[in-house]
C-alpha cells in the first residue's frame, strides 16, 4: 500500500458513496461545475484543458464510429474503442484461408493496415445552440402536430444545410425533450483502418454467457487509424492518404489505474429517460418492458427451437435471436433494476417534493400545469397501447414482414420530396437500405418466418375487438387460434415473391403503383399494415409535439430546484462522466472486488468456446505476474476493471482516462444489476465495465513480442530492457 | 471501528492467510499445543478450561445427537443443534392439524416440550486410549485378513464390555488407520426434548437451492433439553425425569462475533482421508468420484422423470433423490475442489518430500517400505475395481434390491452369535433394522424400481467378461443391451414378494433355509449377489488389515516429519476446531463477506418455496436494524457467518464459540468450494457456515414476543426496556 493506512482507510470512506457522481455532462456544464470540486474529485488538469467556451479540447479526442465511441491516443490518429466496434472491419476481411476473426490482425507497418468499408469516424466539430430558431419555425396557433412537423422540418432543414459542407455529418439534438436544441455539426472522415484486433477468443472471451455481468476477463478492445487526405481534409479512402492528426489525444497511462482511482469516461451515450415523469416512466416499467421480455422471450423460443434442429437454420438466425436475446434480456433487466434502485419510488418522491415546492411559487404555475397535462396524455395512451406495441414491434419478427413493410415504405417515401420523408427513408440512407436488404437473404429461414407470423398474426387476432386491425382480420377471416391462422400464414408466404432476393432487388426499384399492380399478398398486407404504422406515427407524433411543450416548462422547474447543473438525458452527443474505480454488492453476502487479472481468464478457462483463450495467452499466463504490466497490489496483470461512471448505450469503446486526461482504459459494458440506469443513477450498483490498458500492453507484447514494437511505440511505450536469458531453470 | 485504522489494517494482513489454522484437534491435542501461540489466535481462557488431562472440561459440553453434534447453552440441559437434526422430532408430532413442520414450534413451559422418540443424546464419558490391548490381540504370524479380523473382534469385545453398564455407548476409534485406539465410553440420554424450532420456511430457508453455497439466509437451528432420571441418571422419557445438568455449557455471547474474530467449533466430524497417500486419494479422485457421480446422477434421472408424471410419486422418491443428489453433487465438488486446491499435486509433493527425508534415515526404512506396499495394494485392487464399485453401491439403487439384500444378510448374521456378526447386524441394531424395512414400504415405485433394477442390472452385464457375476449372467440369459434386460427385471419384481410389507415383516424373523425354501426370485438373486458382497468384503477386510499394518508405520513418519502436533483424521469421535470469521473468493472478480444480515433474507424473498420467509418475519425485518441485535457495522442484524473452520459431515449442529467459550453460532454447513476439505485444508477456500445466535434472538423475540421471554432468560438475556410506544409515525 502505498498510502499510509489512516489515509487509506479514509478514503475508502469516501469513496463508499459520497462519492459516486451522477451525470452525463455536456462538454460545456464541465465549465459550470465548480472547478474546486472538480479538483477534488480527482481531475488534475484545469477544467479548461478538457473543454473551453469555444468548443475545443481534450474531450474533443472522444470520437465516434458508428453506434459506438472511441477515442485518439496517438498524435498518428491512432483509436482504441471495442473489439465488437471494429467486428465489421474484420469481417469484411477474413476469408476462411485468412480468418482474422479467429486469430485477431495486427499491421507491423501502417502499410498493413486494412481499410474498413462503411466504417466512419465522427468527429465534433461545431455545436451550436439553435433552441431560438427552432422554436421560431412552430406557426403560432399550430396544434401539437402541428408543432411536431415544424420542428421536425426545421430540424431537417438545418442538417441539409449542413451537410452541404462535404464530409460533414449533422445532427439537431434535442436536450430533454426539447429544453435545448444544438446543432452538432460533425466531420466525418470515412477512410478509417484497422490497425489491432485481439484473436476472439479474446477479443469476445466469455462471449453471451458473461454479456451484462460481472466478473468479465475479456479482452474487448482494437486499435483503428484514422486518415484524411494529404492536405489533412476528410476524404475517401486512399492509397495517397495520410494518418489524421488529432488536436488532441489521450496519451497511454501504462501504470493504470487503482482501486478508488479517479476516471473519466468520454463517449457518446444513446438515450435515457431520467427526466421522463413518473408517468412515463410507470409506463415504461409497468408496460412496456415487462411485454417486451414476453414477446420476445417467444420469438426466441421458436428460433432457437429450430436452430437446434439444423446447423443451416442455426447461422441463419443467430444474430437475430441475438438481438433479440439482448433486449429480451435488457427487459427483465430493466424491470429488475427499477424495482431494486426503487427508481419509480424516488421519481414519485422527488415529483412530488418539486410540486410542493412549486406549488407556493407563482412563476412555477406553468410548470405544474405542463406536468398535469403531460400525465394525462401519458393515461389517454394507454387505451390502444396493446396494439400500437404490437405495431411497432412487428419488424423485429418475421423477416418476411419486415423485409416488405420496408419495401412498402420506401415506395411511399421515395415519391416524396427528401425533406418531406420519414428520416430513415430519406435519400442519404438509400445505400444502407438497399444493403440491409440485400443482406437479410442469408436471415431467412422459411418454418421458423412462418412460425413467427403466425405468432404476429394471433396477437393481432387477440387483441379486443375494438382495437382488430381490418387488414389482419380480413387476412383472417374469422381464425381466432393459432391452428387456424397457421394455414393462413403459410400460404401468405408461399405466394409471395419478397423472399425472393432478385425480385425483391426488382421491388427496391418500384414504385407503390408497380408494387400494389403486383398483388403479392405479403405486400398487399404490408400496405395496409403501413396505413396503421401512419396513422400510429401521426399519433406519436402528437404526443411528441405535446412533449417538446410540455418536458421543457417541466424540466426548467426541475432544475430551478436542483440549484446546480443537471446533466440533460443522453441523447448521442459528446458526455464526460466523472467516476470511480470501485467494487459493488450484487446481493447480501458478496461483494465484487473491481479489478480482475490474468490469472482469472485462466481459471475461467474452459478450452470450449466461449472460454477458450489462445494457447499463447496460456502460455504466457504464468509469467504474467513477473512482467512490467502486472499491479503490484494484485500480483498479475489486470484485464478488466468496475467504476461508477454514468454511461449507457453507444458508450462501447469509450475512453477512460485518469485525472491527467491519460487513457488507463476502454468502456465496454455495464453490470447487469445497473441495467435500468436509464431511467436512475443507483449509486449503489451504478458500474460500467473497462478493460484495463494493461491487459492490452501485456497482451500485445505477450502475444506478439517484437511485432508489436513499433504500435507500442507509437503509444510511449518502449520494449522493456532484455532479460538475462535462460535465467529461470525449467520445472519438471 | 473499535480498533485504531492501523491496527485494524494489520489484524486484516494477519488474518488474510498467515492465521488459517488446519486441525480438527483431539481435545488432548490441545493440551500439546503452545498456549502461548492459543492466546495468540485468540483464546482467552486457558487451555485447561477446555480440556484436562483426566479428561474434562468446556469441551464436553459438545455432545453428539444421532448423526450430528449439538452444545449445552445452559445449566439447565438446554442444548442447541441444527434444526435439521431435529427435524425428525418435529415430523413424530406433526400431524395435518398441528403441522410443526410449517410453524415452528416453542415450549412456553417446560411441560410443553415435546419428546423424540429415537432421538439420543450421547456425551463423552471417558476416552482410554487401548493401542496395546488392540494390537496385542492379533495372534504372531497372522496374514492381513487374520489381522483384520482379530482387531473387529478385539473392538467389539471391549465394546461389548463398556456396555455392559447401563446407557453407556461404546466405541473403539482408530486413529489414522491404526496408529491410536481409543475407547470411547460415552453416556447415552434417551430422553432428549424439543424446546424451540423455527418454521421450515426460516430452518430451511434457501433449501436445495441453497445448500452448500454462500451466501445463506438459514436459520438452521433447534433448541432441545436433555433429561435424566431423578437421580440425575440416564434414563428412558418418563414423566419423573427432571433436565439433565451438565457440568459445562457454553453461555450465550448476545454479542456475536466480528469479521477476523476467532471462533472455536466443537463437535463429532464423521470421517476425512487426509492421511491417505496419494495413490488412495489418487483412486477417489480420479475413479471414485467421477463414478459415483455418474451412476447417481443416471438414477436421479430416472426418478425424477417418473416424479414429475405423478404427485405420489414425488413424494414417495423425494428423500431418496435427495439422498442421491446430495452424494452427486458432493462427488462433483470433490472431484473439482481437489482440481481446485491442487490437493493431488500437494499430496505428491509433500510425499516425494518425507520419501526423501525418511531416505536418509535408516530408521525411518519401515515407512518407506509401509508406503510402497500400500501403492501397490492401491494398483492391484484396480482389477476388479468396476465390479466391486458397483456391488458396493447397488443399495442405493433399486429399493427392492436393497431390501433383499437385507433380508438375504440379515438371515445369515443372526444365525451366528453376535460378537461375530457384521457389526451393522448385531443384536444391538435390530430393531434399527426392523424399523427400517417398515419404513421403506413408502418408498416404494414400483415402475421406478423397474427401470433402476435395469439399470444396475445393464451395468452387470456391460461388465469385462473376467469381471462378471455368475447369478447376474443366469439370470440374464445373455441378454446384454437394456431392451432385453428390462422384461427380466419386470418379471423379477412381477413374481417377487419382498415388496408386500406383511410379507417382509415375516421374511425378517425368517430363518435363511426359510427364506431360500420361498424360491422368491428376487431373494434368490439377493442370496447370490450376498455371496459376492460377502467375498468382496473379505476382500477389503484383507486390505484393511493391510492397512491398520501399514498406515501407522507411515503416518509415523509423517509426523516426525512435521515436529509438531498433526491432527489426526476425523472419526466420529470430539474434535475442535480454531478458526478466524473470514469471507473468501469463490473466484476471481468475486469477494465472499462473511456476514449476511436479516436485509438480505427479505431481498432473497420471492414468496415461492424455499424462498418464502413468514409474513412475521417479512413485517418485523424493516425494525430489525434498529433491534438490540444489530450489529453496529452491519447496521442489520446478522444471519449466518463464514469461519475458516476446519470442519465436515457430523459437525452439524457444533457449537461455535469465542475465545471466551461463549456461544457465538451453531455451525451448519461448508461452502461448496470447500467440499474437498475432506482431503486436504485449502486456506483459500475453507470456510464453514453458522447461523449467529444473534439471528435466534431477534426471530425468538420479534416472532414470539413474550411466549419467548422464559427461554431467553434461560440463555441470560432479559427483556429490553419497553420503548416509548407510539413514537414513530406510520409511513404514508
Amino acid at each position: 500500500m502505498k498510502l499510509p493506512a489512516i489515509a487509506f482507510t479514509l478514503g475508502l470512506l469516501a469513496a463508499s458513496g459520497a462519492f459516486a457522481v451522477e451525470g452525463k455532462w455536456t462538454p460545456e456544464q464541465v465549465l459550470e461545475h465548480d472547478p474546486q470540486w472538480l479538483r477534488k474529485l480527482g481531475l488534475e488538469i484545469p477544467p479548461q484543458k478538457l473543454w473551453t467556451k469555444d468548443g475545443a479540447g481534450l474531450l474533443e479526442a472522444a470520437v465516434r464510429i458508428d453506434g459506438c465511441s472511441a477515442g485518439f491516443i496517438s498524435a498518428q490518429g491512432l483509436m482504441i474503442t471495442n473489439h465488437h466496434c471494429a467486428f465489421s472491419i474484420l469481417q469484411q476481411h477474413s476469408t476462411p484461408e485468412r480468418d482474422l476473426i479467429t486469430h485477431g490482425f495486427l499491421a507491423r507497418t501502417p502499410a498493413e493496415e486494412l481499410p474498413g468499408s462503411g466504417v466512419r469516424a465522427t468527429l465534433p466539430h461545431r455545436l451550436t445552440d439553435v433552441t431560438r430558431e427552432v422554436e421560431a419555425a412552430v406557426p403560432a396557433g399550430a396544434d401539437d402536430l402541428a408543432r411536431f412537423r415544424a420542428i421536425e422540418r426545421k430540424q431537417k432543414e438545418m442538417v441539409a444545410e449542413c451537410e452541404k459542407a462535404e464530409h460533414h455529418r449533422c445532427q439537431v439534438a434535442a436536450f430533454d425533450g426539447g429544453l435545448r436544441y444544438v446543432l452538432v455539426d460533425s466531420l466525418e472522415l470515412p477512410d478509417v483502418r484497422l490497425v489491432y484486433a485481439p484473436p476472439r477468443a479474446v477479443g469476445d472471451y466469455g462471449g453471451e454467457i458473461d454479456n451484462w455481468s460481472w466478473p468479465r476477463h475479456v479482452g474487448d478492445f482494437a486499435l483503428l487509424r484514422v486518415y484524411t487526405g494529404p492536405d489533412g481534409k476528410p476524404a475517401p479512402k486512399g492509397d495517397a492518404n495520410v494518418p489524421y492528426r488529432p488536436r488532441h489525444f489521450f496519451p497511454v497511462a501504462p501504470r493504470g489505474i487503482e482501486p478508488d482511482g479517479f476516471v473519466m469516461v468520454a463517449g457518446y451515450p444513446g438515450l435515457t429517460f431520467r427526466s421522463y415523469t413518473e408517468a412515463e416512466m410507470r409506463e415504461r416499467a409497468e408496460l412496456f418492458y415487462p411485454r417486451r421480455a414476453e414477446l420476445y422471450r417467444a420469438w426466441i423460443d421458436l428460433m432457437e427451437a429450430a436452430s437446434k434442429r439444423d446447423d443451416a437454420v442455426r447461422i441463419a438466425l443467430a444474430d437475430r435471436i441475438k438481438g433479440l436475446a439482448n433486449n429480451e434480456k435488457n427487459s427483465r433487466g430493466q424491470v429488475a433494476g427499477i424495482r431494486r434502485g426503487k427508481i419509480l419510488e424516488k421519481k414519485t418522491a422527488s415529483e412530488k417534493e418539486i410540486l410542493a415546492w412549486a406549488a407556493k411559487r407563482p412563476e412555477q404555475k406553468e410548470a405544474v400545469a405542463a406536468h398535469d397535462e403531460l400525465a394525462r396524455l401519458i393515461a389517454e395512451r394507454r387505451a390502444t397501447w396493446d396494439r400500437d406495441f404490437l405495431l411497432n414491434q412487428m419488424k423485429s419478427g418475421p423477416k418476411p414482414l419486415d423485409l416488405a413493410l420496408t419495401l412498402a415504405r420506401w415506395a411511399g417515401e421515395k415519391a416524396k420530396p427528401d425533406l418531406e420523408r420519414d428520416p430513415d427513408y430519406q435519400e442519404r440512407n438509400r445505400e444502407r437500405l438497399a444493403e440491409r436488404l440485400e443482406r437479410d437473404q442469408k436471415r431467412l429461414d422459411p418454418p421458423t418466418e412462418a412460425a413467427l407470423l403466425t405468432d404476429v398474426l394471433a396477437r393481432f387476432a387477440a387483441l379486443p375487438e375494438a382495437s382488430r386491425v381490418p387488414a389482419v382480420e380480413s387476412l383472417l377471416g374469422g381464425a381466432r387460434d393459432r391452428a387456424a391462422i397457421r394455414p393462413r400464414a403459410d400460404d401468405l408466404l408461399a405466394h409471395t415473391k419478397v423472399t425472393d432476393l432478385a425480385e425483391r432487388k426488382r421491388m427496391f426499384e418500384e414504385s407503390e403503383a408497380q408494387l400494389r399492380a403486383r398483388h403479392d399478398p405479403l405486400l398487399d398486407l404490408a400496405f395496409a399494415l403501413d396505413r396503421e404504422l401512419r396513422a400510429l406515427k401521426e399519433r406519436e407524433d402528437r404526443f411528441l409535439g405535446a412533449v417538446s411543450r410540455l418536458r421543457p416548462r417541466w424540466q426548467r422547474a426541475v432544475i430551478a430546484h436542483a440549484g446546480k447543473p443537471v446533466a440533460p438525458d443522453a441523447n448521442g452527443t459528446l458526455r464526460v462522466s466523472f467516476a470511480r474505480v470501485r467494487g459493488y454488492a450484487p446481493r447480501d453476502g458478496v461483494w465484487m472486488t473491481p479489478q480482475t487479472t490474468v490469472g482469472g481468464v485462466v481459471e475461467k478457462n474452459t478450452g470450449e468456446e466461449p472460454f477458450a483463450a489462445p494457447a499463447e495467452l496460456l502460455a504466457a499466463a504464468p509469467k504474467a505476474p513477473a512482467s512490467r504490466w502486472a499491479d503490484p497490489k494484485l500480483k498479475d496483470v489486470p484485464v478488466d476493471f468496475l467504476a461508477d461512471a454514468d454511461t449507457t448505450g453507444g458508450n462501447s469503446g469509450s475512453p477512460v482516462v485518469n485525472g491527467r486526461g491519460e487513457l488507463v482504459g476502454v468502456n465496454f459494458d455495464r453490470v447487469w444489476e445497473n441495467v435500468a440506469n436509464d431511467f436512475g443513477y443507483n449509486p449503489d450498483v451504478a458500474r460500467n465495465i473497462s478493460v484495463d490498458v494493461r491487459y492490452m500492453l501485456w497482451l500485445m507484447e505477450a502475444l506478439h513480442g517484437k511485432a508489436a514494437e513499433p504500435l507500442l511505440r507509437e503509444m510511449g511505450i518502449t520494449p522493456p530492457k532484455p532479460a538475462s536469458a535462460g535465467a529461470s531453470s525449467p520445472e519438471r
